[in-house]
């Protein structure tokens, strides 16, 4: 019943800034024992060096949004990133029949997200991984972000399972912290440890259910008359990823000193507060619905 | 006897991802009568708007680097930041007989050092001004980085007195925290209220000595035999600024999982930890001294 996993790839540095992916690179290069697993062959990516030379998230696009089937297959798309994703899809994938079955992408946020496992799809194998992982690391907050495959333009869309991003926050971009550095770290020794288990049909018995966030909408930073930025974050919703917000709590705060409030009645979760790399898009938050997350064995 | 201070300038943006003073000067050009007090002009300068735009600390040269008399009239220094130097100081300058007479500049940083007012010399005006902050916000620390006007390479360098930079932390950068706009708001507004004082006669009675920290030397993070970096700062001593160490305390740790040590033999206390803008030289953190600064009335 299982299908095998094969090939794995460990990808580090898809944005340029963050960089515990990229030193964690470093690390596993020089004691690739501790990626490898009998079972299964292990590939560890660098995906945007110029992009990390630079300490930029990105020299044109964003790397993380270039793996929609569409945009790889599409000649016209020429900047550095659209370049990247076709060197990586020719790489790991193609993306119709890809020679990697598995993609883990190593990715930091300064917002205070602790270990957080972005799944984009709810394959059996993706379910069990991240319920594995959270069995080790109670921490760790399951995010869930559905996407069919072809349209997902995430680079652990390349892998013929759809793979694992782990975001773990806060960390600024550019900087590496030992905390960071361990929990992804250890997040990606557990994945590997459950993908040699599921090879080798070992995988231990796993809860039914998990609590899980799943998307509901992007909020804006408050802005003035002329569009531009006038306020931040309100200091209560500042640093609370995960914790819940009901009608009439305050998300942000504008220069003047007015408080702007949650004016929903469904109680929403706070993440990706003041990330900085939506500051240009204007982001300054994401509501969330928690919900109960079931296994598909 | 007092020297009346006519003209104040308030700068932000010197690095363009520390944007909390880019935001200030925002919010006091719509509410001027926040930053001029009727003894003196104040005026608000956005020093490096193209870093900013760019959303990074500077193009060519480190901005706050470039203020030393020698450097500003090199006619050869070319670089970008060197010609925003030349130009700053035509408008606030001359450095040898300056329109402006006080400096307040705004910076981030990403380590932990919380409200931190940096002072390059010791004249008695500044000392009265930073113990005036204090006694406002006993929370600020007093960071002596003592360096001659004539060499000193910093911007608050450029007025007729030495002038103040502030310091606020943590904060990742291209990122604004209401926190730090916060307390970067209230320092720069009682460093203001502290010249009306001057100009006035009114200072009130400031207390003789204030404790403050001295740079004594700056340590890198481990390398390996090819000059890589390889490790991190310790997780005791990440956003332990302002701590004091003792001999044996852990400093760094290598990504093999090995502890460094403090070898020192006296009490240093750590700052700059983990600072983004020094990871490519390598700076991994800063150790001062702590003393008794004097005032000099």
């Amino acid at each position: 019943m299982n299908q095998t996993v094969s090939r794995v790839a460990v990808v580090g540095g898809t944005h340029g800034n963050e960089i515990a992916g990229v030193h964690l690179l470093d690390y596993w290069r020089e004691n690739p024992e501790q990626v490898t697993r009998p079972s299964f062959e292990t590939e560890c990516v660098f995906a945007n060096p110029e992009a990390h030379r630079c300490m930029t998230r990105f020299l044109d696009q964003d790397l993380n949004r270039q793996f929609g089937l569409g945009d790889l297959r599409d000649p016209t798309l020429t900047g550095y990133e659209h370049s990247r994703a076709k060197v990586l899809d020719a790489q790991l994938g193609p993306k119709e029949d890809p020679r990697v079955d598995f993609v883990i992408d190593l990715h930091t946020t300064t917002a205070n997200m602790g270990l957080t496992l972005v799944i984009r799809e709810s394959s059996p194998l993706l379910l069990d991984l991240v319920f594995y992982i959270r069995e080790h690391m109670p921490e760790a907050v399951l995010f869930y972000e559905p996407e069919p495959r072809e349209e997902d333009a995430f680079l652990t869309s390349l892998g013929r399972q759809n793979g694992l991003l782990i975001e773990v926050g806060p960390s600024p971009q550019g900087l590496l912290r030992a905390d960071v550095f361990e929990l992804s770290r250890r997040a990606t020794v557990h994945a590997l440890d459950f993908l040699h288990h599921y090879n080798q049909g070992t995988v231990p018995e796993l809860p039914a259910t998990q609590p899980a966030f799943e998307f509901v909408e992007r909020l804006g930073y408050p802005l003035n008359d002329r569009g531009e930025r006038w306020g931040m974050v309100h200091p209560d919703a500042q640093d609370a990823d995960y914790s819940a917000v009901e009608t009439g709590a305050p998300l942000f705060l504008t220069f003047d000193g007015e408080t702007l409030t949650y004016d929903g009645t469904e109680t929403r979760y706070l993440a990706f507060v003041n990330e900085a790399a939506y500051y240009k898009s204007n982001v300054g938050l994401e509501l969330m619905r928690r919900f109960e997350l079931k296994r598909r064995p």
